[in-house]
């Protein structure tokens, strides 16, 4: 029997080897529910927002004026603008494939020509460097984001490769080899000695050798992995944690630095860990991820817990408030823990991608698609203003969702993300397949033709139904940590209590179903003694969404609001409330003392909101940890 | 009756109305204990540590480089390095006035003769502007700190001239003269009308006014900080409410932005508004100051909240962890608050005068006087290294105190404000005596010789004698708010119980002594509510000491330490107790989930230390805050 993809197509990331091989967009569809509404959004309206701004603020135009010699006097943007151009193409790439979308695919290939065309005849493409007037060609390391760029480009034609019939004839493709080329080039074993301040080159580089089966990519993707954490970068204020060249990759025992930064070398060094066959790199990422989700995550999956560097915080520091858990942050947690669960099949790793893509993903974007959330707090203390539309933000944090950036990361990251959803669904081994996520959905792949039916996350019943299916084989299905009492009912009807982890039953023959029924009425979560700062709080959960307080719904500030002990519950309309009040503080000349009086409000039934929609109503504080008791 | 000093000499404040002034470093002398251990720090080792750094690094050399045409090849240190020059020898200045030290005075001449060599014929002065190579004069308001190295060049020059017999003949006073000469032709009404991105000129342009009595000063002062507010400044990544030009100084009703630069400038502005009887902007600045210190203080006294622009945070976002309260934001507090005391007589603001001296001003330098905490955060998670005696920190925050660093304001900004630790002990006015903070001391000013004897703050009882005293004046003695059930013992016997606030009673007549007993006995002290990241825990202050328990006393991480409801105590030997056990925590792959089970430690008793003396023993982990019951 063969359930396991045979060619590339269509997958964003491609083992040589697996515990579970992903399958790819053709094989797995979204058909409806959560994760298909964001991805019509995307389709509609955010892909073509990006592009609009990218075009407006003349990002893109920058590979014209490069081809017109009008650079640097005309060049617009950040250091590492080229790249949000080639985020917004691997999205293009993947949606295409997703869709056939022949009118995309003409932007797509638009684009492609602007780009090839500020390609030097040595193959370095890159609009911030190397004229008169700009600096050098790899002259800034640290913070000029050449390779960074450099990967995100290889990223864009990688997906190109596995989304079309002869990816050796495509343009954007060729546009890559050549890029690649040439940093292998310039970075090899006899070449400069240094590495990228922000990881990316890597996990595109190995990507790139799965394509082509071209090993210099992979050895180069080594060099970098191996330079790294050696002092090859300044010192700079932050430290040279913020680029994790503090520590070797194969020592180190906990994510560091800047999250997004971290979270890429983590997925470049687990791909190379396979492709080399490296148990003991496989095994150090794997241990950093580990000790990073029991002791640097926020319960929405969110990764950073510091503004400053955009980095992690120290085990258990995680203030709601000062939660940076960066849009990217997220989606590339979803990244590693993705080729963690695919090596290791440990549900750990598909708890967190399942928590991350809710609560950080999915919180990104506004309920219309045309604007960001870049940082992703707990907590909103202010209610802020509404951004100007047409206006990007100077920066990162803001009180409600921005149209755009100055460092505009994170609209791009999300798109190329949402047009790969359907890749965490389901996985595939000798034996039969792997359920991870759950969506409506339909699975294709050898024999075998089922359809996913679920109104989950709001409703917990999953049913898989085989349309068509070989004699027999194994149908595995994830039962997240939270869903204690999880119930699953076999073909033949008989039900069985599962417990959180993997539980395996025979494949569903053709016509037969298999149902999974978890648990998801609301929740109270409380942290680990070790996170101060939500000490004496409860947070509200209900399968894998995360509940916040808004003060719309209050109708006050939440900063004095308190829930009481009762559970909480689901109203008829599917809402979930808790029984809360509001308390009155005096106001006082020094707010520390003996005592700390307040007067109790009035206790009553009070609506949460999922927390990747908060924001969507206009401004409004905001808390996910509440007090309580 | 005369009681209220007739000259400048030797007050770092000389407001021309208040309602209480300032008595000078000839009128107060601090004579033993607490204040005195660091007077005599500063002059034995901390100024000369200062010294030697700043020569060793190159940066008291950059004025010889000037001389020698050897700039911008031969600068070293950052744009601001000059401040650090002027702030030494404004220590160098009050330590002269305090002491006479002929060997300190001929250092300052020394180092004075250096820098007058470096100024140019139109009496501009900076090492980092203006020559071939360098960045333009007054080309980066924003970042390049020119008119901010300016002002402190400018309160040397004022510590100098109050402190000399005749300020008009003495060389630094003559280069500043020349320097403020100098701004205020260029800054002035039909100048460039933009503004310091670092305030300071401020206030030293109000002091130089009230030294020399020349307008040009004052008016120069009053322009700059009524243009700052109104985006005359460039936005930045961190927003313009990082230099306050946010909202006009009037307007604004809270302290916000980089804290060092936001209270400089109400330094500034408050001494603007009383030389120019602008009621309406002292009102102002005393509004944001006690909403400041009502909401975004530290129990510590320490300002700052964010590590990202060294800056305040949102009311109440107070975490213990990321506090930055950076020694300088704390100094600049404690200028702050003694101008607003001289104006207001609210006691609130000596309050806060001592709880910053003795939490964040004494925290910094260590027991040698030879390393200093830049940021002062009231949890220590991670014990760290200790620094390399001979290295300058490139980061402002450290596990425990540093030598030097990258960025060194904060050491200098130490020894300045040691040397003039007397001058915020009393006050006079026309009737009599304040006094403010308790040291043993002797104070002289017209007929009147005291002497307070005390072992403050370890011991509550202050004994205020007459040698020599007038007739009849009065005498108002400070009761800090934490001081419940005070009793102060007239002259004459009598004992009346006294409120938090001011206490006023006949004067002591020689021979004669009046004595205040405050009860220092150790408490738990409890958060407003709001303060989220505090909840469900408790600090211990003793007097005006906040106390921290150290891992180094706890024989474990203070991570999982809880002490229980038994009152802390002190023990024979003076130290303070708490009861405390150590829970042990499991180790789980998700921090989050229904329940958090840990198992309680042993109840036993741990000894705490008063706050500004921790990480003087070795690496430790270390709570201010600890969860109870």
């Amino acid at each position: 029997m063969s359930l396991s993809p045979t060619a590339q197509s269509g997958r964003p990331v491609v083992p040589s080897r697996a515990r579970w091989q992903p399958l790819g967009l053709d094989q797995v569809r979204i058909t409806g529910g959560f994760w298909a509404d964001l991805q019509d959004r995307n389709a509609r309206t955010m892909i073509d927002h990006c592009e609009r701004w990218i075009e407006t603020l003349g990002w893109s135009g920058n590979f014209d004026a490069a081809v017109d010699g009008r650079l640097p006097a005309d060049r617009r943007g950040r250091e590492f603008s080229d790249s949000e151009i080639y985020k917004l193409l691997e999205a293009m790439a993947w949606e295409v494939g997703r869709t056939g979308d022949p009118e995309l695919e003409s932007r797509l290939l638009a684009l492609t020509a602007r780009i090839a065309a500020a390609q030097e005849p040595d193959g370095y493409l890159n609009t911030m460097f190397g004229r008169p007037g700009q600096g050098e060609r790899w002259s800034d390391l640290e913070w000029g984001h050449e390779l960074y760029c450099a990967g995100h480009l290889i990223q864009a034609g990688v997906a190109r490769a596995r989304t079309v019939d002869d990816w050796s004839a495509d343009p954007l493709v060729r546009v890559v080899l050549r890029v690649a080329d040439h940093v292998c080039g310039v970075f090899g074993p006899d070449g400069d000695q240094r590495v990228c301040g922000h990881p990316e080159i890597e996990v595109a580089l190995v990507e790139l050798f799965r394509v082509t089966g071209e090993r210099r990519y992979l050895d180069q993707a080594r060099q970098f992995v191996d330079r790294r954490g050696h002092g090859v970068l300044a010192d700079i204020e932050f430290g040279r944690a913020y680029f994790q060249d503090d520590e070797p990759v194969r020592e180190a025992t906990v994510l560091r630095g800047h999250a997004v930064r971290a979270l890429y070398l983590a997925s470049g060094a687990a791909d190379l860990a396979v492709e080399d066959d490296d148990q003991e790199l496989l095994d150090a990422v794997t241990r950093q991820v580990r000790t990073t989700l029991a002791r640097r995550t926020y319960l929405t999956g969110g990764m950073g817990a510091h503004h400053e560097g955009e980095s992690f915080g120290q085990d258990w520091e995680l203030p709601p408030d000062r939660s940076y858990s960066e849009t990217c942050a997220g989606i590339a947690s979803v990244m590693t823990n993705h080729r963690l669960l695919l090596q290791t099949a440990d549900p750990r790793h598909a708890d967190a991608v399942e928590r991350t893509l809710f609560n950080v993903l999915a919180a990104s974007p506004s309920a219309e698609g045309t604007a960001f959330f870049y940082t992703n707090p707990l907590q909103q203390r202010l209610p802020g203003d509404v951004p100007d539309p047409d206006v990007a933000s100077p920066r990162a944090s803001s009180s409600l969702r921005a149209p755009w950036f100055h460092v505009s990361c994170c609209p791009t990251n999300v798109t190329r993300t949402v047009a790969t959803l359907s890749s965490y669904l389901a996985t595939a081994d000798d034996h039969g397949i792997q359920l991870h996520q759950y969506a409506p959905a339909t699975i294709r792949t050898g024999d075998l033709h089922l359809t996913v039916a679920t109104g989950y996350p709001l409703d917990g019943r999953i049913e898989v139904s085989a349309v068509s299916a070989p004699d027999a084989w194994s149908l595995t299905l994830r039962v997240p940590s939270w869903a204690v009492g999880a119930v699953l009912t076999r073909a033949d009807g008989t039900q069985l209590g599962v417990d959180p982890g993997y539980s395996t039953v025979p494949g569903p023959r053709a016509g037969e179903t298999v149902t999974l029924d978890l648990p998801v009425d609301p929740r109270f979560t409380v942290a680990d003694p070790r996170v101060d700062a939500v000490r004496g709080q409860v947070a509200v959960e209900a399968g894998p969404l995360v509940y916040a307080l808004e003060s719309v719904d209050l109708g006050a500030d939440v900063a004095t609001a308190r829930v009481t002990a009762d559970s909480p519950r689901r109203d008829a309309d599917g809402r979930v409330l808790v029984r809360a009040r509001v308390d009155q503080v005096p106001a006082r000349d020094w707010p520390y003392g003996a005592t700390a009086e307040t007067t109790p409000g009035e206790v009553r039934d009070v609506a949460l909101v999922p927390y990747q929609a908060w924001g969507n109503r206009g401004p409004s504080t905001m808390r996910v940890w509440l007090p309580h008791g």
